[in-house]
């Protein structure tokens, strides 16, 4: 079951602006209908706040244990999404977040899901 | 015939900014000039409206579902794309849609039509 | 329904080596369980008898619209197959033939079949 | 010789903010100076103006044969380009149009070149 | 836990050469070691025995939940791959049949496991 | 029209093992149905005879004037791809040739033709 | 050595938006330290002045000319790219011009340089 | 370990906009939790001050030696990234620099990290 | 120091024809002449004997420190190819043995180094 | 002017199976006729004779310098290609060798030539 306890932190090293992307190429959860596997991506993307004002990076390891904790969870697309923004977001109180999970796709249709906290700076690609 | 009553929706989740993509990489309808089918694919990109004012967003299947509709049905590229977006907006009424189709092409041309609603969010990709 | 009777077919124009592959990239049937349309692409390879024996060639325009007259049939993907490959066969006696399908996929998996008649020949890649 | 008279168009269905985008990926001319044939592409993107005030879309089918119409002609890139830019404003008054041709090169360089009519849309990509 | 009672098989519909590929592009296990999750691609390719000889196909469903069964066991590459081609033998007794996995990799490397039984055909590619 | 006149040779070189690929990418002609252009491209591979033995090669400007001499002429993939087998394998009669013609497709199929001269030579990939 | 004389122009052809680029993909100079030789593509992209006020356009086989009159200059990737952007400046007086030369690397690093004179067109891509 | 003293410039040639970019394929460093190699991209892009105020430019191969004295060093992912950038800064202090590290990931996460100083400039892509 | 006592094996589970392939996509080491480090990758493919008559595979972790070792080491292409073969052979005494690497290049030239043992397969592709 | 006094070799280190491919992608020379220069990639495939027996590798570096002296030469495709391949056998004496150029074309058609001397090895891909 998703674990946000999972989740470390260290301080942002600086203070000058600076973007961090991990890109987890392997998630999977289950469809809460019919408790077949869902095969995805997710993106996470943040600017942490200024190292002196006590900013955050999550710990690349912790992400990976917590992503992995949805593994058996049935949880439509939206919920996951939502979910990841909301615990990256309570953990590292960021400049931005931005989360993005991109699935497989069944029965023809893929789909794609971004959620956003805060504001996108201005000059990082 | 197309049949926008097979479109469902469920409540969005979140107040927070947040957008979802569906891609449907096979759809096809016929040329209601020649009778031949053409093949394409769909892209619906929306922002719901927030989940406390009542804001929906359209459940996978149903779309997928309301898109076979189509199959059997004569109707030209433009119409395809206005209908798709009016039906949705009638259902959602969203922050902001995007309909896109993308046909493969007859005669060595292929087509792109792009119908929106509503303002584009200043933040999602 | 699949309707052979619109296959038509012209002398094939010379006796020495001759390959021809007519790739039909858009081919949908509905899948006989479910009632849901199954996409994929219609691959004919033939090496036509000697045009001086009597060989044939299957004609362009008439395999487009043998090819669109599943789009309604429920079928399975060896069927569709091994339809086609008997059809064609009837129709030309090549040398040589092989019907390939390859489907987009449901539920994670997609699928190829391969059916063949005669000999392959030795040279042509 | 180009023939704008061959350009037919029909009236834009809708009100709502609205892109076409035809890419007619067989295009050729001929060099002017040496005669050899010049081969590309055409982009030819535009949004309508409103239907109710009389906005048009060029036909798909009169696109094509008035594309055809230059397959003989000796005309440079730049003239090509303008020519069916003003052709296509004429013909439509749309709110913007924007082509695009992209030539596959001779003597080792290649050559994009595109010309515009009215105001890029705000939101369309 | 793999459970080679949910294959079920259908009766091969020819007896000329015929040659079945399934492409399974989301597969996880665990690994025994770490208990971390394994991603690949499972690739089935077989060619039936002759119909009128007791030929056998596997059933495209009961493959998915069959490979679906892998989720949570903890399994080395190679073991998957020779479980999957013995089960898949037991099962068709066909002709020939390829199992290979393709692993997305660990720690920098990543792996291929092809596991055979019977004789190639001599003219499919 | 087709005019093998336009063709020119040189000696072959050299008496060794050696192969000689030409691409043409922009390749036209009219569809002698309908009109409309085709539009493909023309690989001729070709092993000439020893140099010593009277082998010869096709000079490749002449080739490309061959090749526009088709432009507007109304002729079938088939009698294309066999015409200028024969065409080339009258001026150099080579110890092996293959002419592919590669068609960019209309109606949804796309079409390859490939015709042979001589024995493919043991050790060229 | 570079000769800026061998560049020549013709009048801008239209007084409406208009922007030309030019994709020169096999560009070879000198290293200057080493005399090894240094691969590229160089992009020339311009918006002309309109024609009416004397606007310019650089003709394409001059352009050509031009370039390969680097070929045996001992010249840094810096000093190319500003080079051209002068010599075209000085030729064309453009609304606009962007020089973009994009070499195939030494040692692991390969380089990207831009260099530009006047200011963007709001609505060309 | 990583020694900036190995970084030269030399200065920037002109005062008009300009903009450089190095992508460094081939960086290698080491974990500091488990000593494994780390493998990623460096991408260094920046617009010198002019050179008549004194701008200076990094020198291509003592950027290389620079990189590789990170081969031995165990560093984190966002250490290196900011420590590239401050010694950069350092030596060119420059209009604008953005230094990207693209690493090719461990236990199925791959990560991009931004860090950026000083103005984006308004016109270069 | 490349150090073969970090490999480690264990029984070759079956024994049917079993093909392994492992792509290390992040090798380096050290030129001897000039100390600038070499990027590749090393594929290891092979078939090991069979389990009953005592056959061997690799152990996938201690392939991985194995080839780390290589990491300071001066050594030629051929020489680092012919030294994983040799080692690797001398490990598992396979039925047969591929090792390729292929390096990224310096100074416009990459290579790629096989070097074999034992006889190929006649099956696994 | 091509000088093959450039060229270098080694022993072969070892009496095994053994092959290896250096890609120059970076290869000019002139047209003889026009005097513009042609752009192309050269890729050199040798089996060694067996390292007790004479063998010889060409050495890289020596390569390289061997295959600039081409630069300022007047030369046809072929008679490159053979020239080259002539160089390295009278160097090596190996067992087996190819050489293959692969040109970036003019006027529409690129050129693929490939030499070879002595017998393909049975097993190497």
């Amino acid at each position: 079951m998703p674990d946000p306890s999972l989740l470390e932190a260290f301080p942002s090293p600086v203070d000058t602006p600076f973007v961090v992307e991990h890109v987890a190429e392997e998630f999977t959860s289950l469809c809460p209908k019919t408790g077949h596997p869902d095969f995805g991506e997710v993106v996470v993307v943040f600017e942490p706040a200024p190292g002196s004002s006590g900013g955050l990076c999550v710990e690349l390891k912790s992400l990976k244990l917590y992503l992995q904790s949805f593994r058996n969870e049935g949880i439509f697309y939206e919920a996951v999404t939502n979910r990841i923004r909301d615990d990256l977001a309570a953990l590292m109180t960021p400049n931005w977040l931005r989360v993005t999970t991109n699935w497989r796709g069944r029965g023809g249709i893929r789909s794609i899901i971004h959620a956003e906290y805060g504001t996108v700076p201005p000059s990082i690609p």
